[in-house]
């Protein structure tokens, strides 16, 4: 199953959609950058794994759509909050933000029409299996909508008094939660034994964010380092310490391991997990062989 | 049939579950301020008068979840095309803009929230009718999206060179083919005779917001008014005089009303039709019994 091919397609699928014959071409242009080339995929790829590990079917095109929409969402969540309202980011992903290349407006724009594009690529790809569009619906609008998706995670920060939690589990956890969930219910398996999983890999990412951006370097990471001590900002690595962050981290991998339900592909999903785990710690951190 | 509470009870519903428990306290209010009091709410009007006049269903509130959806989206479209890097507007509606009150920052994310939520209304409301979501999807994101949904539209206003047809029809027909076409398909009916009745409507609607930019005080209007002048924009007035975008707009309303298809209600159909022309008309221009 080359799992990469089936996601990249779908979401090429969708940004040429927005690059068709009568559309406004700076647009398409925007839509295009803020989705190609593309970070780990990290949200899709679960999707699938979780798809694979709880079916026999060949057929995982539904999987495929459900986490490209959700990769989109995350697209047009990074577009908006590098926004000079929100964290005037100049780069992302080794290159200019989508404001700085296209202009605030189409920047806006852009994000919009992901969000949009996210739905239609939902719908496209779950053509043969309509029956389980609902739950999907259900799915992915809650893990972006408020009261809890990424988009009440962001408008925390507008408040004055935070509650950590809930901020970082609506601004990241949201959406491995229903990758996770999406993976299982675009097969017609139960995605409630699944939200543990998504939940935990969330919070793993998270700390690795913050990590990253600790140690890491601007032009390995592609984007600004050390904004969490500029601003700052709460992070495991401010409340834990560097050893106590990878600690946290490999922790929270076992548990995402652990939280893996029974089924037919159970053990390959927790080498995969494993293995993210290795993809996740900053190469610094990681012990070497030697040691 | 009561469609005016059919309408608030849908638009209800959604902005009170951005207020739950939990949620963001200052989003919520920005998502009420947005949607709460409303216009005239024409297109959820218009996709619940073509479901009633298709069908004898009692229950029509999947055709009104399918127009509150729409509403949801075209509130969010004001949101954001009120930002300062768009219209910069400081008062819709006859209060401040949700930038102004909110802050830019709470003003993407009530936007985003709003196309989030319209997707979540969509699906909640058609709880008893899931074999329509589909078709809805479809309607609603191409009517939306890109190449020739309202964002498309208002994308257009970054390029040097802008088609004023493809223009004025993504950024306002666009919402009102998709009404007719929802309240249609929401009800089973095909919705392919309908387009026409919402395309001629949102160029009546178009016609009609330009003479009211013209004519009318900013007291009454509720935004700031003679801004199509100020900006140098394209407008109907601009392009026929005053008495020629009456004409047009008269013109508008009878092909719309022609554009009926026959179903049990036409003739209801058509009497609403004309009693939305002496709406959309601005008082001034409209010719006293006198005359």
């Amino acid at each position: 199953m080359d799992t990469d091919a089936l996601i990249e397609w779908a979401l090429e699928r969708a940004v040429t959609a927005s690059e068709s014959r009568g559309a406004p071409p700076k647009l398409g242009a925007a839509i295009r950058h803020a989705v190609f080339p593309g970070g780990a995929r990290v949200r899709p790829q679960l999707a699938l794994a979780v798809a694979y590990a709880c079916s026999d079917a060949d057929n995982l095109q539904c999987a495929a759509g459900a986490g490209a929409a959700i990769e989109l969402l995350h697209c047009a969540s990074l577009v908006h909050d590098d926004l000079p309202c929100f964290d005037d980011a100049d780069r992302r992903r080794g290159k200019p933000s989508v404001h700085r290349s296209y202009g605030e407006a189409l920047a806006v724009l852009t994000g919009d029409a992901l969000i949009i594009a996210a739905f239609e690529t939902l719908r496209r790809e779950a053509t043969d299996r309509p029956h389980v569009l609902p739950q999907l619906l259900d799915i992915i609008t809650e893990a972006v909508g408020t009261p809890n998706g990424i988009i009440a995670g962001q408008a925390w920060e507008s408040e004055a008094e935070l509650d950590l939690v809930a901020y970082h589990r609506a601004k990241t956890g949201a959406l491995f939660v229903a990758a996770a969930a999406a993976g299982a219910a675009s097969v017609g398996a139960d995605p409630a034994p699944w939200r543990a999983l998504g939940e935990r890999l969330g919070e793993a990412y998270q700390v690795a964010d913050d990590l990253r951006d600790a140690v890491m370097e601007a032009d390995a990471l592609g984007k600004p380092s050390r904004q969490d001590a500029a601003h700052n900002r709460p992070s495991a690595v401010a409340a834990l310490g560097l050893d106590g962050a990878v600690a946290r981290l490999n922790g929270l991998i076992e548990q995402a391991a652990n939280s893996v339900p029974e089924c037919r592909g159970s053990g390959m999903l927790r080498k995969l997990v494993y293995a993210q785990a290795a993809r996740l710690m900053p190469p610094t951190l990681v012990p070497s062989a030697a040691e």
